[in-house]
């Protein structure tokens, strides 16, 4: 087997990297070491259009939203332990949920668990991990990834994000592209530069720049050219780095998480909260550091192998599971779904009652307790309308 | 006001007959005398088409489908009760309706609750009140009427009533015959033949045939010819004359029946009943009476002027209630109701769940407390698919 003119000399599977190995002690010695990485799971945003399936109470990423008997969580934190063992492990994350974040992860330390008061954005959230981390350690390399995405091919995501973190310790705000399957819309695209040809991080490349959702003309455009990626939101930097680019960028919510991170392990950490939080910017990440850091040349990105979703509405989720040649897909006890004449779809049985179906095809059906919801997968994206017309209609259903 | 070349003299509303009056005093005196005149509702039929609404333990006539809050049944009472009092309506129905009959028609006497141990179609059902009736009275007219079809228009119904109790007094069948308003393929329709010119039942025509559910073409070129009407199967007939009917036409049913009959008013009743009931030849009135009977020219029609419908399906339900333009119509309270986007339709929020709909057309969601069915008002006819799947698939939830 050859590979870049090395020739691989036993038989010992591959390692975690994505590069060739020349025998079982060497691959050892080539191993990257992660000890100075840390992951940050931003955890929140209600998943409205994925409503009444998510609520305020039950977001998406508390739900098994693929029938692997894990939640997007859950699903989150197994890939990422790997890479970072528990105690490097952090998730931030509202008040009101980080109950459920510790059920649902029992092995992470209560200590990361950081707890929002309010939601203020992602800027906030991942700039308060990067206070609170460069604290416990100045070197720490920080990687945020998103609680509610869904990943298929854990060893390329694993490549990936050792690329990353090789790049991020240069000194660079370090993105995962993701190889975009279709003209997407609803997603923002980075434009590749070239590549860097740092050691140990062979696939980055230089952003150009960030792209904000595109129309379908220019996504189009975008696709044909090969050059752009999506933005998955998943960054990997140097936490010094992130909260310097902060105090230049977003010099408030820099102030304010530092007062923060100085009383966290403190007993004031609660009063110091209280006082700083409700007066931070609600900034995204992409805008307070991502989009000033590309334009002064410091982002690049790691293009990813693995396949991605951020399982954004009822017809992304739908792609997710498997399903019988031209029967729609069922998220729950398929027993209990009956149709007759139906093709494509999605049916989530939520509520132990049976779902018959006649003659409907590419529909989506969401049985639960207290609410019914149903709509057709081209229109998947707008179900977040629902949800305004249930709150203006004083439904106790959100 | 001219009518027929008669003045009318008085300024007194008109009475429950369709002709015309001279004065308050004629009036009294043209009034029908309906003391003969006895109702029979055959209450039976799963209507399996409204599924998951109508289940065998709560057919179709036992649901408020209009939102009136009265039964098919207890409409269907409403209806008669000015035409045959308490003591002259007959309701035949299965054993284990029986019950909820009585509890839905309080002041109808026990005695004229007619149970049937097994549903054996509606020439056993009929012939059964028949026979039982003529042994209270020789003379007894009997009008048989569905228990669970929506009728518009009261006075008309009255009137049409009245001319075929007229015209049963002269010993013919008597069939009321729906104007038809489209070129149905699911009902039977009657060839209507010349006026019989009878005194007190001007619009009674001779039936020259009676046809079975055409094709469509067959129905259009029915509709054109403005000679045909739909089989409603409403009959009026002296019992006398059906019970002959009988004798000749289906012998072993009559046998039977006057067995049954016979020992009607006697402790034997339910002994009989079983020996008898589970003998009898199932048969529709129209095969046993009405067809055999045309041929030898003595059924009429009275062409009605009265709304009807069978209330067959979820479409046809659908009709029957008001909405807002472009809304679904709802069956249920429609602060349950959520739209964006939707056109047409109907919604039964039928288990006190949020029912929220977007960017779906003509769709019929009906919730209830254990199934859920969601199909096109095009595929509204083929329900009763779902419940043999469901049949075959051991939910128990028909």
């Amino acid at each position: 087997m050859t590979d870049g003119g090395q020739l691989s000399g036993g038989t010992t599977p591959a390692g975690p990297g994505s590069w060739s190995s020349w025998s079982a002690d060497d691959l050892e010695d080539a191993q990257i070491d992660l000890s100075d990485f840390h992951a940050v799971v931003p955890a929140g945003g209600a998943g409205t259009r994925l409503w009444p399936l998510s609520r305020s109470d039950r977001p998406k990423f508390l739900l098994d939203l693929t029938g692997r008997g894990r939640t997007l969580l859950q699903q989150t934190w197994d890939r990422l332990l790997p890479l970072a063992d528990a105690d490097r492990l952090l998730v931030v994350t509202g008040r009101s949920h980080a109950d459920a974040v510790a059920a649902q992860l029992p092995d992470l330390p209560q200590a990361n668990i950081l707890r929002e008061p309010a939601r203020r954005d992602s800027a906030a959230a991942i700039g308060l991990a990067a206070a609170v981390l460069v604290r416990r350690n100045p070197d720490a390399v920080l990687g945020s990834f998103a609680a509610d995405h869904n990943i298929s091919g854990r060893d390329d995501f694993e490549s990936s994000v050792e690329e990353a973190v090789v790049t991020a310790r240069r000194g660079f705000v370090v993105t995962i592209g993701i190889a975009p399957s279709h003209p997407a819309t609803g997603f923002g695209y980075i434009r590749l530069g070239k590549r860097l040809r740092l050691q140990g991080a062979p696939n980055a490349r230089r952003v150009v720049q960030f792209k904000e959702k595109p129309d379908a003309r220019t996504a189009s455009a975008y696709l044909s050219t090969g050059d752009y990626r999506w933005n998955g939101g998943m960054f990997v930097t140097r936490a010094d780095v992130l909260l310097e680019l902060l105090a230049t960028h977003a010099p408030a919510l820099h102030t304010g998480l530092q007062r923060i991170a100085d009383a966290w392990e403190t007993p004031q950490r609660e009063a110091v909260l209280e006082e700083q939080w409700s007066a931070l910017p609600a900034i995204a990440i992409d805008h307070a550091v991502a989009e000033p850091a590309a334009e002064e040349g410091r982002v690049a990105v790691v293009p990813a192998t693995f396949g991605w979703d951020d399982v954004g509405d009822f017809s992304s989720l739908a792609e997710l599971l498997p399903a019988d040649v031209d029967q729609p897909k069922v998220l729950g006890d398929a027993d209990l779904v009956i149709t007759e004449g139906v093709a494509g779809g999605l049916v989530v049985p939520g509520n132990g009652r049976v779902v018959a179906l006649l003659g409907v095809d590419d529909l989506v059906v969401v049985d639960t307790p207290d609410a019914l919801m149903v709509t057709t997968r081209a229109r998947a994206q707008e179900v977040k309308k629902l949800v305004e017309r249930a709150l203006e209609a004083g439904l106790d259903v959100v």
